[in-house]
């Protein structure tokens, strides 16, 4: 086994099966006081140490407004860690990461704030030998992300020292149409090149989301059924129980279409229908994932194939819910959907003909995230008509969230003297499957980041692309009435069921 | 509804999802104190009238030598109901079921007793109703096969009378070669036609095994990979935990090839391998089997591809077991094969160059039958060499017994930070997903021949071309040497592992 440890043995493409381990390196927060930080962030950075797979010397530097010492942020960080880390505590894990944590105080507006976390990154590559690696992680909003890349810039942060490396790690909403998506690109290419730029969609980090890729293509069984021939469409879902919560503010003017469809189910949508890449790496990905959303077609009649609504009061869980308008913080003249479905075409020779219904939405009947691939029914059956007649679809359904796994729905046979054909499901659980616990979402794209892996990331064209895809439709809305409704708890408007039921479907009740 | 109820509406084509129950008959079994009729044939009669599947006035007539009243017959039965019956004993439908029973005494050599079961027939039209629609089920051995049919003839039971039917009903081994298989078949048809015998294959009777054909051709999923293109090969196997119990006058010169191959798993094999029947009557079934044996060709070399074994002593549950060779009964000099296992090819554009290899056995690891599957290899992937090199083969696995259901086996992400994949399975069980009991195979079968239904029956030119392709093995067997050793509670001799091993495979260990 010795001959595998060599000059770079963690890396060595021959056996990926050894642990990832990330190289001398530290992590620094901007907005580190955020909810984001202290739910998952931290918790993640501990999580990697306590699985071995941060290098000894990793630094951890907070920079927010606040006044804190290091201590105090220490003090934050192990509270965050005892509260939201999935895996146990251990005092000589927690102890090792403390030393590399810094606390920088100051304001994206001081230059002089900027020159003590340049100080702070040179003591910690001397004190822990970071090695001059470093990556910014914008954990603010968006109308701040100039000003933070403009002062990495000025105050030379952003460029990584002789064999070293520096890194920007963004976080959604990437723009809010394609004009401001690309504004952003621009502000954050003109001080980091394409390759040092990850923009996280924590989606793309979960396990049964890589697990399409497993699926598609380390198997002989299902690709062969992957297209058109076989498939009649596509369905993908992602359903979330509760409503806006805390978010008006943010919500209120983007909805649904623009938070979840442009990037998490565009994404998923991708993934899904891609060639098979000429490697498993980020080039050969995006150019896969590209060609995808290059190939995507909006339906002829926006009014018929896109739904958007808003949910009106309902019960959930049985609790009353309030509808949107009436949620604290929204203009109850709000035209904002809570709910967006659209039908999309992949102009493509593998999928012509197979549209990709994509919905999502607030306060429907329960949170799930799936993808479910609709085959054709069998072409002719030599059993009794109506002994068959009730049969489904066939269906691979990729459970992303929760209960996460694959789902196979056939027909088999009903138990009894008479050849009567039923649907029955048969499942793969992840968890009843592996002893490995799945790292959380975070967890694998930091370590990701740290070790320049970029094939979960979501490359500028595949955003500035999702957009060009999305961008007619909320022209469109705009222009045309208002949302639907549903009632809260419900699975969502009966606009989105005539949708599906004129083109003779419907949408699965997950 | 109640326009289905037409003329003959439980057998109405078009709603076969009413049960389906038999017309008014009779059933004489031949042979009424063996094991076979007290374990299988009494309850299943019992169950199937329990079910509601029986005509109220159906009669049942045992013929034996033993000297008993219909009243000692009756309670025979009655005994056989409550000790192995699979439904609830209901005295009411007990009580229904007993007023037709009857008994008649005798030898097969006696005109008389075959006289006095005309009369009795005849007496069951007029009190109960049969209608004179009687099957002879010939639960004897098959030296009487001859003279029982003959009397049939020679009284004249054979010939329904206008507007009934006549069936006769009979018990494996049909012949042990080619050549007594068609002098056996000659003394049948002699007297029944061809539609008039129904051959009991008990395995075609099991749930699992209608189940295959459900499973290809009322799904999309699996017909597309049902062929050379996917297909590595397919593994059909019956392995039996238990040795040769009391049967040693039996098995002894027979052995598991003509016991299990030749006729279990040579129809397991046509239902896997066949093309989709026209329809689901038993002509068209009868057609495609034909067309998969009449396709079967052996392996060039017999010695290299064929292997037979007898068991040795061993383990077996924790209990010690005797070899084949020292059980009571069996010649210490015995060739006879306890375990057989055969390559077959079968010569058509389906399945060219796909190899099905067949094994059955007694003392084996555990009780077992299935049917797998095996798809290549996915042709190429995408992902690091070296994290896939452990990725198994995609299998489909229909579980005939026990734990009936089906699995698929396929490769999946293992929950990490690296693009690791391992094989996992997927299940569905019968048992979890179908409130309905499964019918025991004699009771689906029993039903099937009171109905006319051949169509889960071995035809006369399926059993022959059956023995076409096991008697060179045999004849082989016979002139080559003697057969290899495995221990009781192995998995087979080793030469059955090389016997795979230069294809570059391996048995499946279910």
């Amino acid at each position: 086994m010795t001959a595998l440890h060599g000059a770079n043995p963690l890396r060595d493409a021959a056996d990926r099966r050894l642990p990832r381990i990330a190289g001398p390196s530290g992590l620094v927060i901007f907005g580190v006081t955020g909810d984001l930080s202290r739910k998952k962030l931290m918790p993640a950075v501990y999580d990697l140490a306590n699985r071995g797979l941060l290098p000894p010397g990793f630094s951890l530097i907070g920079f927010a407004r606040r006044e804190w010492q290091d201590q105090d942020f220490a003090e934050v960080v192990h509270d965050a860690v005892k509260e939201y880390a999935r895996t146990p505590f251990r005092e000589e894990v927690w102890q090792q990461l403390a030393q590399g944590m810094r606390f920088v105080q100051g304001t994206f507006d001081e230059d002089a704030s900027f020159e003590t976390l340049k100080a702070t990154m040179e003591e910690l590559d001397k004190e822990q030998g970071t090695g001059g690696n470093f990556a910014f992680y914008l954990s603010v909003p968006p109308k701040f992300f100039p000003k933070v890349v403009q002062q990495l810039k000025k105050h030379g942060l952003a460029d990584a020292p002789e064999g070293s490396w520096r890194r920007a790690v963004i976080e959604k909403p990437f723009g809010h149409d394609l004009a401001s998506a690309r504004e952003l690109n621009e502000i954050v290419h003109e001080v980091f090149a394409p390759d040092q730029v990850f923009r996280i969609d924590h989606y793309l980090g979960k396990e049964t989301v890589q697990n399409i890729l497993a699926l598609r293509f380390a198997n002989t069984m299902f690709e062969p059924l992957w297209n058109r021939s076989y498939v009649d469409h596509v369905q993908i879902t992602m359903a979330e129980d509760i409503g806006i919560g805390g978010r008006a503010g943010y919500y209120d003017g983007i909805g649904a279409a623009r938070d979840v469809i442009q990037n998490h189910l565009l994404q998923l949508m991708a993934l899904t229908a891609m060639e098979e890449p000429a490697s498993f790496e980020a080039d050969a990905l995006v150019a896969e994932k590209a060609k995808v959303l290059g190939a995507v077609r909006l339906p002829d009649d926006l009014g018929e194939d896109t739904v958007r609504a808003q949910y009106s009061a309902g019960w959930q869980g049985g609790e009353k819910a309030v509808g949107y308008l009436e949620e604290e913080g929204i203009n109850p003249r709000s035209t904002t959907d809570t709910y967006a479905a659209v039908k999309l075409k992949v102009d493509n020779r593998r999928w012509a003909g197979v549209p990709f219904y994509l919905r999502t939405g607030k306060r429907l009947g329960r949170r799930v995230t799936e993808i479910a691939v609709v085959f054709q029914r069998a072409p002719h059956s030599p059993f009794d008509t109506t002994t068959t007649e009730e049969l489904g679809h066939n269906a691979l359904v990729i459970r992303v969230q929760p209960d996460e796994g694959v789902t196979v729905r056939f027909g088999s046979k009903v138990p009894g003297t008479s050849m009567e054909v039923r649907d029955v499901s048969m499942d793969f659980a992840y968890g009843e499957s592996f002893t490995e616990s799945s790292p959380e979402a975070y967890e694998r794209l930091i370590l990701d980041v740290l070790l320049g892996d970029a094939n979960l990331f979501p490359r500028t064209e595949e955003v500035e692309m999702s957009w060009r895809i999305l961008d007619p439709i909320e022209q469109y809305w705009d222009t045309h009435g208002k949302p639907a409704q549903y009632p809260a708890g419900s699975w969502g408007p009966k606009e989105a069921d005539e949708m599906l039921a004129r083109d003779g479907r419907s949408w699965r009740r997950p």
